[in-house]
C-alpha cells in the first residue's frame, strides 16, 4: 500500500548505497576514528562556514537529543522546550531518564516565542524560591518544528539573544534540517545556525541516509570526553565509518539540499491539491510535512488506500493526519495520492 | 523578628522533646527495626482503621515523594500531578532525578479535577503514538494542596475511581495532613485516605515533629525490599527510633490532630482580621496557610516587621505572600501580627 | 594498511548489501513494525527451536547490554559478571548510568565459575546486612567471552541451575555468538541457549551485518512495554526494517553460521602459524580472536605493518595484542599476516 | 538487653538535647539559612584552621556520600574506593543510583595504598581503550575505615600527592571522624584533613548527635548551586537549624573530641580484656570498633546476653562480630560486657 506516513519509510538515497557498497571491503578503524568521518566533518564545517565547528556522528534523533542535552546540562538544570516539542512528548521520557526535567513554554505553531522565553527566565531569576527549582540550563527548539513550521532568521536571532542574556546554550534539533533549509521562503542557512545556535544537528535518518545525525558544536563547546559520554549512553556505533560515508555523500555536490528541496516541491504539489479540493489544514507551512483535518469517515476511507500518519483527534468526529514526503517520494506517488483525495 | 514565614520555624511540640529526652539513653537497634517504631506504626494503623496498612518512616517531604514515586513507577511510567504541584515546581527536579517525568494537568485552586484526569488518561490510551510517550503510572495530589485547599471526600473518591479505571495508584502527599484533617468543613478522615489512596503520608515535619513523615501503603502494596530502596536513596535514618518516638507521641491521645486544629484556629483569626481590613486573598481556604496579595509598598512595610513567605509576583506592582501558622503559633504572635496589618 | 584489529572493520556481507539495495525503495512502517522484521524473528525462533521466543532488534552491543540489564533488574538489584566482563570494563559505565551496580566474580579465562556464583549468592542470602547491599538480580556472561573462550554445555547448564536456585535470570551476551556456535569443539547450540539462558542476543555487528543485535527472550519474559523502554533509552531505530532485512538474510540458508565458521577457520590458520613460530599465546581458544604476547620491540615492528588490537601490557617489556578475523577475512589477508609473523 | 551493636543506639549527648530544648520555640528561617548554622560553620572552620572552608550540613552518612560524590564527578567519572569501602558494599548501590561506578582497589586492613592508587591511575591513563572505560574522578577513603583503622598523616599525604598528580579530588568519609582524631597514636588532625583532603565530613550521627554530618569543602570547591543539588537528592532538611544547633554544641568547649576520646578509652578497656582472655582479633586498631572472631557456639552464647554487630563469617565454624563503643557507653556497661567475656 502506498505510504505518506513518514519520511523514514525507505532505505537510503541510491548514491549513499552505492558508496557504501563500493567501500564495503575497505578496512576502517572503529568508532568513527577514520578518514571518511574526517572528510565528512570537514565538508559539514565548510557548509557551516565555521572552520572551528566540532562534529560528531550519532545514529538517531531521540538518542542525539538525549546525549546532547544530558552532556551539556549540569545536575541542577533542565531544558526549556515548547510543550509540543519532541523531547517533551514523543521520546518516552528519554530526557528525564538522564535525570533532567523538560521545562515547557507554550508553542505557537510549534515554535517558541523569544519574548516568552525571556519572561520565563526573568521570572525564574527573580523567584525567591529558585534554589528549590530546576534551573533553565539550555533552550531546545527544532527547525523545522514538530509541525513542519520554520523559524525566521530574525526569530532565531531573538532566541539567540535571550539565551546569551541568561548565559544558556541554544540547541537546535535539525532531524529534518534539510527540508527547513530549502523550503520556500526559508531564510535560515547552515551558516546562520552555526552562528546562532550553540549546538545543532543535521538530520540524516529523515533526509536520505539509512541512519545518522551529525551533531555540530559551534563554539568550541563540545563536552570533554564526548566519545566516552556517547559510549556511556550506549550510543557509540562500532562501524562509525558508515555514518561518515553517508554524510560525506550527502555533503558532496549539494546532495543534501537537492533531495530535501525535491521533497518540499512534492509537498507543495500536494498542498495545492488539498487547497483546491477544500481540505482543512490547521496550519500553514512550506516543508515536507502537511497536516490535514479530516472527518472520521473520510479518514477511514482514505487510510484504507494510503498510509498516512495519525496525528491527533481534535474533536470526537475528526482526525488530523500527517502527510510526509521525502527524498524518496516520486511523481507517480504524488499523482496517485492526489487522485485519491 | 516575628515570623509567619512557614510551619517549620520552630523545633518540636514539647511532648515530643520530653519523650526523646526520656528515652535518650535507652538502646535501640538501628534503622527503625525497634519496638517504638512498631508501636507508632500500630497507632497509625489504628488511626487509619486499617489493620493491614504498612507504615514506613522517612525524614522529609521531598525525600518521601521521591522514594515513593520512584519505587512505585515502572521504567516507562511518569507521575501525573497538577502544574502547581510540589513535585512539579519546588523539588528541584527530584522526581526527574530518578528518571521519571512529571505529567501535568491544570490546577484548580491547587487541585486536580477527576474529569480532566479521566480525559487525559483516555486520550493517552487512544493515542496511536502512545508507545513513544511516557505512560501515566501514578497520580499525585497533596491534601492540603500547595494552596492550602482541600479535596472533599467526593472529589477524592472521584480521583480514586479514575485511578481504578486505569489501574494506576493514587498517592496523597500529606506533608500538612494534620491541618487538612482538622480544618473547618473538611470531610476527609484518615480512614477515608486509607480507603481511597493507595499510598499516602502523614506529615510530621510541619505538624509538630523535629522531622519525619510516615508513609502508609494501604493495599499490601509496599514495594518489595522497601528498606533497601530507601537506603539506596540515601534516605534511611540510622537512628530510626527517633522517628518512631515522635510518631508514637503524635498518635497518643490525639496530639496530632489537637495541635493541627490549634494552628487552623489561629489561621482563622488572621483570616478574619484580613477580611475585616479589606485585604485581598486570591483564594479561600480553611487550613494553616493564608495567601494575601499586597501592593509592593505594603509588602516592604510589613516584611520589615514580620517575616512572611514570598509566594509570587502576580504583576509588576504586587506581591503575594504566604502567612503560615503552626502547632507553635501562640495567641500573642497572632495578636502582634493582627496589630501590624 | 592491512588490519586484524577487530571484527568490525568492514561493511557487511555482500548478500546483506544486495538485499538492502533490492528493498531500498519499498515502503515500510517505522520502528520495526514491518513484515521483514517479522520474517527475521520467525527464522531466529526456528533456529532456536523455540516457537515462543520473543525477539527484538537493537543496533549495538553496549546498547543492548544496557537496555536488557536495566529493563530486567528491579531498583535494588545489580548484575553479576566476571571482573573482565565487557559490562564491567569496556562500556564506560553504561550499566551504572542506568542506576545498577555490576557485582563481580573472578574470571577464569574470561569465564564465570558456577560454583563461585553459587557461593556468592549463598553468602549474600546469609549476610545479616544484606538489606543494605545490592541484591544479585541477574547473571551476565558472554559467549564467546572477552577472551574468545567458550562455555561448554555443561558449564552453561551449571550456571543455569544456580540461577534457577536463586530465581535470577541468566543473560548471555552473544555479540560474537556466531563464532561461538561454529568453533572447533564447541557444543552449545542456539537451541541450548534458548533453553539455558533467560535472555541472550545474536550479534550482527561483528558477524556480517552493518549493525544490529537480535535480543531473544526465551521464557515469555520480555519486559512489558519493551518498545517504550527501548525508545526511552534512545535506542529505537526509526528504520527498523534495516535490522529485519539484515537478520532475515543472515538466517536464510545458514549464512550466519557459514560466515562465522569461515572466520574461525582463518583464525585457526593464524594460530597454527603462531604456534609453529613459537609465539606466546596467554590462553587457548578456538574462536575468531587470538591473543598473543609480544616483546615491545616486536610489537612496534609488527604494528608498523599490520593493524592489531592493543589488549594490555602484562609487564613493562611486553604487550599483548588481539588478532581478530571475521566474515570478511580473506585468504590473502591471512597469508600476508602469516608472512609478517 | 545490653548492646554494643553499634554507635548509634542511643539518642544524643545530653548537652545537645538541652540546647535543642532551650531553642525550641525560637523561630528560624528554613533550610539551614539561619544564624546558628552560621555559628556552627564558623566553629568548624576554626577547628580546621581554614577560614575559607565551606561547610554544609546533611542528615546521614550514605546520603552524604551520595550527594558529595554525585555532585563532584563528571558524567564519565567514577569514584575509586577500596573493595571493603562503605560506598562499595553497604550503601545498597546509592552511588550507582546516581549513575556513577565505584572503581575498586584492594583494601589493606580497610585502607587504600597510595602506591596501588598511583599504579591504577597510571595504567588507566596508558590504556589505549580508556575512552571506553570509566574515568577515575575522585578518591574515596574513610577515616577511621570500615575496620576502625586509621591512616597516618604520611599515608594521607601520599594519597593527597597521588590525587594531585592526576588532578582528582580526595574525599574523606568521616562518619566516625571524632573517634579517629582522638585515638591512641593517631596523628591526623582536622587541620591536616583540611589541608590534605579536598572534601571531608565530620560525622555527627555516630558521635553524639541525633543525626547530622558536616561536609567541609576545603579548596573553594563546593559545587555551584549546592543547596539545589542537595534538594534534588531529597536530602535538604526543612528544619536545618537542628543540624546547626547540634554541631554548634559539639564544637563548643571541645565536646566533639571529648566524647569521642571517652569512647576510645572504653574500647581500650574491652580490647585489654579480650587480649587477656585470649580472644582472636583479626586486626589491630585503636578506635571505637573492635572486631573479634568467635566460634559459632561462643557467638550464640554471647549474643544471647549482649547485642553485638554481626560482621561476617570467616569460615563455616566461626563468626566475626563487631563490638562498638560510643559517646554513650558507660563504665557499667563495659564492666558488664567484660564479665560476660
Amino acid at each position: 500500500m502506498l505510504s505518506f506516513e513518514n519520511d523514514y519509510s525507505e532505505g537510503a538515497h541510491p548514491a549513499i548505497l552505492e558508496r557504501i557498497a563500493k567501500a564495503n571491503m575497505d578496512q576502517y578503524p572503529g568508532y568513527g576514528s577514520d578518514a571518511i568521518c574526517e572528510s565528512a566533518k570537514a565538508k559539514i564545517r565548510e557548509a557551516c562556514g565555521d572552520a572551528d565547528a566540532e562534529v560528531f556522528f550519532l545514529v538517531g534523533g531521540t538518542q542525539t537529543n538525549q546525549v546532547v542535552i544530558d552532556s551539556m546540562l549540569s545536575e541542577v538544570e533542565g531544558v526549556v522546550a515548547v510543550d509540543t516539542g519532541h523531547v517533551n512528548v514523543h521520546e518516552a521520557g528519554a530526557i528525564e531518564a538522564t535525570g533532567h526535567k523538560v521545562l515547557t513554554l507554550p508553542a505557537h505553531d510549534g515554535k517558541m516565542d523569544a519574548g516568552e522565553l525571556d519572561a520565563y527566565c526573568a521570572a525564574f531569576m527573580a523567584d525567591g524560591n529558585r534554589d528549590h527549582m530546576v534551573w533553565p540550563g539550555m533552550v531546545y527548539v527544532s527547525h523545522p518544528t514538530e509541525y513542519g513550521t520554520l523559524y525566521t532568521k530574525a526569530e532565531l536571532g531573538a532566541l539567540h539573544a535571550v539565551c546569551g542574556k541568561y548565559g544558556i546554550p541554544l540547541f537546535v534539533d535539525g532531524a529534518r534540517l534539510g527540508y527547513g533549509l530549502t523550503a520556500r521562503g526559508a531564510d535560515v542557512t547552515m551558516a546562520d545556525l552555526a552562528r546562532l545556535a550553540d549546538v545543532f544537528y543535521v538530520g540524516g535518518t529523515k533526509v536520505g541516509a539509512l541512519m545518522g545525525e551529525a551533531v555540530v558544536f559551534t563554539h568550541r563547546n563540545m563536552p570533554r570526553h564526548f566519545l566516552t559520554i556517547v559510549k556511556r549512553h550506549g550510543a557509540l556505533l562500532a562501524k562509525g565509518f558508515l555514518l561518515g560515508i553517508q554524510f560525506d555523500t550527502l555533503f558532496t555536490d549539494g546532495l543534501y539540499t537537492a533531495i530535501a528541496r525535491h521533497a518540499n516541491e512534492q509537498a507543495d504539489r500536494i498542498r495545492e491539491a488539498l487547497t483546491a479540493k477544500g481540505y482543512v489544514m490547521p496550519l500553514v507551512n512550506t516543508t515536507n510535512q502537511i497536516f490535514v483535518t479530516l472527518s472520521d469517515e473520510r479518514y477511514r476511507e482514505l487510510t484504507a488506500k494510503v498510509r498516512l500518519g495519525f496525528w491527533e483527534k481534535p474533536d470526537a468526529e475528526h482526525t488530523t493526519v500527517r502527510i510526509a514526503t521525502s527524498w524518496a517520494t516520486t511523481d507517480e506517488h504524488v499523482d496517485e495520492l492526489i487522485a485519491l483525495l
